[in-house]
């Protein structure tokens, strides 16, 4: 293919140390992690010196991405190796202190598609926080006994309950307007009026104050829900999250339910891709692709068989496995702009799993996750910012779930070759229960403008075979053998020929048709007006506001307004 | 006040002659316009020489902001000087050539804030077209004899129908990514598949396709809603603009009825501000201030003695007249970020002319033009990227239509001085007739939280005086007589010492909570996307795409994926 090698170009990317995303408890740095009975204790003590990169220090338990990696992790980690559990109450270990937020000094000598892949990470992952409570019950409490800035809020409002030290002293704010030119972009002006439904003039007030609101007035605002004095305040936290805690969790979720343990991947990383079991990154030039294995064999018999076994089960691990190519693409390899996806082996077997974890997600908890976990990582493949093309090949398995993978892609091209047919079936996994952002299936959001096309697909019995698949609208283009290769081929090199930045605005725009929510107001309003001001001279030029930030000079800005 | 003086320290603010904004069908020069029956045609023919600025040839019917000017003219114009129409096709004079779209040599050429604001007043104006068509019931139609590529086809998204000459030439097409790597920002991706939900995957390859898509498959893919024929083209457009124009228009549109012309406003522009009869505008360092007039005498006797003197009613003129200062602050005045919100005078004479509208609105087409003109104002409000203090003072006039211009500012302070009791009262405007773009009303969205306070507000019998507006919620705050003149003045300075993009940011994504709407995802996510991208060096940079367009070099991009 005639794509440019993939040399570093980019005055944005220097070499820097590969990011990885796999951690455990035993290698936390930042956070102390405690279960007692059905109350989880989450304490953010960030390490100073424990950053991801040389040059700052983590102050006043400030975060770069190692310290969201690992509550990334915790997250899943309470999930599945505490079925018991049915609060987490996250709280900070050093006095005075919730949290400072992101830190500055990393933002600030950070390139710009760092800041926006650190921003999309942390705004996943706190969107994790409010999946955990919607999908396991497991409700979070964000205990406020020290101040709790710009991110920290923002971390703060992904709880469902907000308890805050009335001391005289501790506030909630959202400082980055005022003080650093740049928005709460991890999700926190959307939160505001979005979630908390905070009156527009009021947040308006409360997101230029500096130094935020306190006491009863946080509470007036609904900033927080509930401000209680410092002499009180650890009894009422512990006995809300007893009150919180009432009852068992959903699908088995009971106090002496038995965890599954997460175990390493262990994948190999190099400067060719990644290498997991059932799915690969490659790459050719700026072209990268993304296979996935079908299982080898069928689903275990029962729920228990399941977690008997759960490290080598294959729906899980693929989902896993999936999750970490993405985010090593996202950070590692910033110049692949087009990723081919793929998929190699038998369709039954992927229905047979789909089978499997249909019949049994609405009983059992951890079959459940298993789908929670497939459902995030399809969602952030809808998040990535990269041109995804399927390509439905013979000897692939595009069916059930990894049908998903071909909805999730901006195309999709099957070959329509009479001596190597291929065939695409839908399963129940595309009929609901792996919704996009916007909360429809990506069916649905295919077919906004023709419900009878939907229906029909819906309706179909069995596989289609290429022209069909064409035909009932659920792959953009069958090209037959003769035409395969140059259509692919031209297909690919003309959209490595495109501008980045135009790509991403438009992926971001077209992909999510159909009804808003949180989620995709965070990720395409919010953000996008992030993106832009993490461009502007007012926040990141020599006399910017977050260039500035700390050091005794004052930002000088151009007061031209757009 | 210790804000800066308005001098131009901005580089990005050239001295330009300021624009101008109300025009006239006699000073056209780029569009011809003829009615005939209940069908009028609006025809683009772009005069090359006499474009806005120079630098530019408006080339194969390319448009600038004085392209679009006049077009918003004539759409206002058609709805009250033409209440018989009932079908407006808009067409070329050009032959071989619908529209080009913006210009590219004038984009390349502007500055970054004239580019956002130039993009904000077309969106503004298709949606405007849109608007016609629900309220009017004035249905539209793109009749494409020729190239239609760009802003061009983002304009045929904006009608009704859209019928595409067959004549193996005539394509439509959104060449902004692959050929200047910008997007097509004024509407059309979010057009494209959210209103008419082409489907995502060929969405994505018309986006990517400069030469765009023409015949039988353009009208498949639902890009236009029928192919004909040149031989019987024609002929089909004025058949179905018949068919379309069957029948009454609502309200009494009727074709005997008498339409309303609109006289020229005749304001006065300085560099002090902009009077007006009911409106004004001025300066006070980078502080502005719009003052308007409550109306001096109560409303007409009815509908027809409104219609008898149209240009003297105060409700039509003064609505006109705010928008016409808005215009003129977006593009004239960039450095003035704060916009104090005055009125002055009897609130009584408002809420009677309130209670003519409400009354005649329903059952007179003109009455509700005066109503739709002033929902419009509104939303231009909402839309302008200035930070919005309502002062309540005394001798103020904050009720009923004019409450709305509180409710749409950012922050609203209202004295409580017991010698000078001021008063704010509801009227029937804030009950529905002004919705926001999200589709709710001021108060709906101001309460999303709490939907008791709205309940009671609206139950709520006669005015409020500033201790009870303040309870009710529908104020920020009423300050004392003590405290007013520090609290007013400090809320100010800090408001005009804070970045202007970060403020732009933030009162984006704060202003318009719940739910979203073509024009919200159009002026909320599309467009955030574009000002991002038109910062990027990719487009704008030396070796930009966009800076490049047109001239032999090929642009050089930077590969890294954001």
């Amino acid at each position: 293919m005639r794509v440019n090698p993939p040399t570093i170009t980019s005055s944005e990317a220097p070499a820097l140390a590969p990011v990885r995303f796999e951690t455990s408890p035993a290698a936390y740095k930042h956070w102390t992690f405690e279960v007692e009975g059905g109350i989880a204790r989450l304490g953010m003590r960030v390490s100073e010196n424990d950053g991801l990169r040389e040059g700052y220090e983590l102050k006043l338990n400030s975060y770069d991405l190692s310290v969201d990696i690992e509550l990334a992790d915790v997250v899943q980690r309470l999930r599945y190796e505490h079925p018991g559990v049915r609060v987490l109450v996250i709280e900070s270990m050093v006095p005075r202190i919730f949290c400072a937020g992101a830190n500055i000094n990393m933002l600030g000598g950070s390139t710009h598609a760092f800041k926006v892949n650190f921003c999309k990470f942390t705004n996943e992952t706190r969107l994790y926080l409010e999946a955990m409570s919607a999908e396991c019950g497991i409700r979070t409490v964000a205990s406020l006994n020290g101040t709790c800035a710009g991110g920290g809020y923002e971390l703060a409002m992904a709880c469902d309950e907000i308890i805050l030290q009335d001391d005289g002293n501790t506030a909630v704010s959202l400082p980055e307007v005022p003080l650093l030119a740049v928005l709460p972009g991890t999700g926190g002006l959307t939160r505001l009026v979005d979630k908390r439904k905070v009156r527009r003039d009021l947040a308006d007030v409360f997101s230029t104050v500096a130094e935020g609101i306190k006491g009863r007035r946080a509470e007036e605002w609904n900033l927080v829900d509930k401000v209680v004095p410092s002499s009180r305040f650890r009894e009422y936290v512990t006995d809300r999250a007893a009150e919180l805690g009432e009852g068992e969790g959903p699908r088995g979720r009971t106090p002496t339910a038995d965890g599954v343990s997460i175990e390493p991947l262990a994948g190999e990383y190099t400067d060719e891709g990644v290498t997991h079991r059932h799915v690969a990154l490659t790459f050719e030039g700026r072209v990268g692709t993304i296979t996935v294995q079908a299982p080898k064999q069928g689903p275990p018999a029962d729920a228990a068989a399941a977690r008997a076994n759960p490290n080598d089960l294959w729906f899980w691990r693929m989902a896993r496995e999936l999750d970490d190519v993405l985010l090593d693409l996202r950070f590692n390899r910033p110049e692949v702009g087009t990723l081919l996806v793929k998929t190699e082996g038998d369709a039954s077997q992927v229905l047979a799993w789909d089978a499997f974890i249909a019949e049994h997600e609405g009983s059992d908890w951890f079959v459940h996750e298993m789908l929670c976990a497939y459902k995030r990582c399809c969602k952030r493949l809808d998040l990535t910012a990269r041109s995804l093309f399927a390509l439905i090949e013979p000897g692939s398995c595009f069916s059930g779930s990894l049908f998903e993978l071909t909805l999730a892609c901006d195309r999709s091209y099957m070959l329509d070759d009479p001596d190597h047919p291929i065939q695409i079936e839908l399963s129940a996994m595309n009929r609901g229960p792996l919704p996009m952002s916007n909360g429809l299936t990506r069916l649905q959001t295919r077919f906004l403008g023709s419900p009878e096309t939907l229906e029909a697909a819906l309706a179909h019995e069995g596989p289609w075979d290429s022209r069909a698949a064409e035909e009932a609208g659920v792959v953009t283009i069958s090209p037959d053998d003769i035409d395969w290769d140059d259509e692919v081929r031209i297909a690919i090199e003309e959209r490595a020929s495109l501008s980045p930045d135009a790509l991403t605005g438009m992926e971001a725009n077209l992909r999510f048709a159909g009804p808003e929510t949180l989620e995709t107001k965070i990720f395409g309003r919010l953000s996008a007006w992030q993106n832009w001001i993490f461009q502007r001279p007012n926040a990141v030029g020599e006399q910017g506001a977050l260039t500035l930030y700390g050091r005794p000079e004052r930002p000088v800005f151009n007061w031209s307004r757009t």
